[in-house]
């Protein structure tokens, strides 16, 4: 076999065999196959797409290049939830010790932000002493004693993935529906889980920008996941504005106490019950949604659920006082009003441009490496459908430099769009595949 | 601007504009753009295509990667003859010092075998002490002596193009249209031509396995070239059955001097003197087909043709006796028939397979780093329509060595079929773009 064989079999649009797919990542994984030749497959994927089973294939040499958790000390059914991501979206923060508390396990390998989308690595470090970084042990022993874990991927879960992500950042290939699935499911399937809900956003502030994207993605993580036997079930979810009324990282952590405290917002509640309904169906620790949602609710109220998150944020290291009083969070400097021009209803919340808005101040990257300010962002955004005053606050701005303030005002500013037309919210909850 | 930005525009479909073509030419060629962005963005094009337009920036980018021959001190018009390439294509062989006999000049930038397909280059090095490396000055004094020079692109033509060919073999990208024209003409342009005929050649024995393939590459050529300020006209040509009665080096050129003393198969005569036709009307040395046609004849049967080619093979270091007593040249230790098992009508002479077996007898390299054998391949090649008897040799086969002549011999047996049907020879030349 020889590697140019292989893409010019998927450059003319035909479907590769897993012994085909085999040679090339375990090629590259152990670099008898060059850069140059992973990056022209991917175009050529990128461009000719992949049947379920060939990106089947293609997460479970991704999987093999790395070792796989031995979650096997851990006795409860192992669910876990993904977004393709998103503005404000803190719902792991909140749904991962609240399916804890509802008798799943939860071992959540998380991401950084990158471009205008947060990470919720990120987030959780804005509390002090939290390590993202557990060996393979710790994790599981996380796990085991509290019921959830969140931490970054190590150097040896699927590291052909890392190799293959970094080629593609460079090539143009990223938006590229089986290379995003075998990404995200080679490094969960590494987790040793049993099920998982996605969570497939789209909109404005999501990564695919149609309905119809979504959808493809959404049925191809579950197809393939399930080829990988892997309890698999996806919501498409709205991302045209923000989720929640906070974005920026300190920020978002506060929101998500809040909401484990009874005071979220609506629309952040309705989706982490939502997408909890389906960890806890998968899970099989409810046999019907409502009763999964009272379990829920009632986790909730009983304080059983922040009791986890603060069980979790203490086991990996980190002070979880601080989530009793965020004034210990780090804290802007600035605090900055955006004012409506008009009264009106709020017609449109442009989640890109709060995301970019957010970037601007310093809360997310636009490499990899660069450094982030946990205390910047926006907080108290006014939804869709919301009636406003003339000269009220849309959001406050909450900024640690005037330089950046002053980019970020006009982008957060643009984002909004306030008319005279009485306007309802939008379906967040689109479809489930 | 980043080189991703201009492959997502490819790898979406988009034209690119002559400034994100050079961006990323120049870049590749400069270390900007590294190899593996290359690879993806060759991968974009291989499946997307290029406009006329496209592909002439991108020939003029890789054209100016390198110099530009300065042939004002030739003061005859200067047109060259392309040919894609096939087996027992020795055209340019008698058409070069042909055509300089009839009053155009021809600096001829050719190229080697590869694969199957024999070289220009190759041939010519059968004759002993023929030199095809020439620095600029001494290629266009040698045009300038005798009208014409057939030498390799030396480091200097077209670097772009060279390092970009390099990557393009081993990532699966070297069949795409755009991407072969773009490369032949960026080192025709660089040998300061005024105009060109292509012999775009299609079938078996052709990179270009159908005719349809074959015409939308002349159409590209012709169309490019013209964009490049370069009068340009394309043949498209029979390559399923071989061309002429003999393929391999030194057998090739034994042919090519038999054609100049009159003495050439009808396929080879008529190939030349309709490229020659065209040449010689795009110099504007004659006004019409016939007057042109006459006029090669005269120089064929007055011996100044033949004149020609021995002083351009003494110009370029190599000694011409060896074409007037071809036993001079290397020959092979075993002459061997492919005898017809059967009497009938030649129905079918596969070029593919007579290619194959030319290679494993040595005269072909799979690698470019290959040696070859001069010597060895094949002649007394019959055609389709001719009449055999059983046993009669439908070829001969010139090996050094028994293992290979066992490689070659049931590939060779292979390429004929033999029928009771008569059949007319197939058209030669089948369309002019």
């Amino acid at each position: 076999m020889m590697p140019q064989w292989i893409i010019e079999k998927k450059r003319d649009g035909a479907s590769l065999t897993p012994e085909e797919i085999g040679f090339l990542v375990r090629g590259y994984a152990s670099g008898s196959v060059a850069d140059y030749q992973m990056a022209a497959f991917m175009m050529a994927v990128a461009i000719r797409g992949m049947t379920f089973e060939e990106t089947c294939s293609l997460t479970r040499c991704m999987l093999e290049s790395g070792v796989i958790l031995d979650t096997s000390p851990v006795h409860q059914p192992k669910i876990d939830k993904h977004s393709t991501g998103g503005i404000g979206d803190k719902i792991s923060l909140i749904l991962a010790p609240l399916a804890a508390a509802c008798g799943v396990a939860v071992p959540m390998i998380a991401g950084r932000g990158l471009g205008i989308t947060g990470g919720t690595l990120d987030k959780l470090e804005s509390i002090p002493g939290y390590r993202t970084r557990l060996d393979e042990d710790e994790f599981v022993g996380i796990v085991k004693q509290c019921g959830c874990a969140i931490a970054g991927a190590s150097e040896k879960i699927a590291p052909a993935d890392r190799k293959i992500y970094a080629l593609r950042d460079v090539t143009g290939t990223v938006p590229s529906i089986p290379l995003i699935a075998a990404s995200i499911l080679s490094k969960k399937l590494a987790a040793g889980l049993e099920g998982i809900v996605f969570d497939v956003k789209w909109g404005r502030g999501a990564f695919m920008k149609t309905r119809a994207d979504a959808k493809k993605l959404a049925k191809m993580l579950v197809e393939v996941g399930r080829l990988s036997k892997l309890r698999s079930t996806a919501l498409i979810t709205d991302m045209n504005q923000p989720l929640g009324a906070a974005v920026g990282n300190a920020l978002e952590v506060m929101e998500a106490t809040a909401t484990l405290q009874g005071r979220g917002p609506a629309d952040v509640i309705e989706l982490t019950l939502a997408l909890g309904v389906q960890m806890l169906l998968l899970g099989g620790v409810e046999a019907d949604a409502d009763a999964a949602r009272r379990r829920m609710l009632g986790k909730i109220s009983s304080g059983e659920a922040l009791a986890r998150l603060k069980m979790m944020v203490r086991l990996q290291g980190g002070n979880p006082d601080v989530l009793d009083r965020p004034d210990n969070l780090a804290k802007a400097g600035i605090k900055f009003p955006v004012a409506a021009e008009t009264a009106g209803y709020v017609q449109e919340v442009d989640a890109g441009l709060i995301g970019r808005a957010v970037v601007a101040l310093g809360a997310g990257r636009a490499r990899l490496e660069d450094k982030i300010d946990h205390a910047v962002g926006m907080a108290g955004i006014k939804k869709i459908g919301d009636a406003v005053e003339r000269g009220e606050p849309l959001a406050w701005i909450y900024a640690n430099s005037e330089e950046r303030l002053a980019v970020a005002k006009p982008l957060a500013s643009a984002a909004f769009r306030i008319g005279a037309k009485r306007v309802q919210p939008p379906r967040l909850i689109v479809e489930e595949v």
